[in-house]
């Protein structure tokens, strides 16, 4: 169980990163092109992330379990979309 | 102390996920261009990766603490090459 302040500074750390790549989402979805963002590198680091969920989860940490989850359905969602065009 | 095998698959993670930011920080200094990514983007992923810093060091996780210590020398020469340009 970790410390519930040290906790609160990963989720503000969570947050901070996470929300900073949503408007690169938006921005492949409303330009509908991804371009200059290779599919390779979106799978290693889908896979990297994944594996960051795995390790937050055996360590019991809520902060790298919520930022992992939300990244990797904001990654998949620009993985479907370099698939699909 | 956070169980080695654990911390292994950590660190697997994070060599993904830092590796995968590498590409875009060659690419910005060979094409002596950042455009796309906002200043204020950069900063606010940048706080976040302090963040996520001191947590790795509140909660003892060496996995965290390289990732994110790679990451923000990377974030702080793309944020210093968008203040000099």
């Amino acid at each position: 169980m970790i410390d519930p302040f040290h906790e609160s500074i990963g989720i503000i750390a969570a947050i901070l990163t996470t929300s900073s790549f949503i408007p690169q989402v938006f921005k492949i979805y409303k330009e509908k092109k991804a371009q200059g963002v290779s599919l390779t590198m979106y799978l290693i680091m889908f896979v990297g992330v994944l594996l960051w969920l795995v390790y937050g989860i055996l360590i019991g940490s809520f902060a790298i379990i919520i930022a992992n989850s939300v990244t990797a359905i904001l990654q998949l969602f620009v993985i479907i979309f370099k698939l699909k065009n």
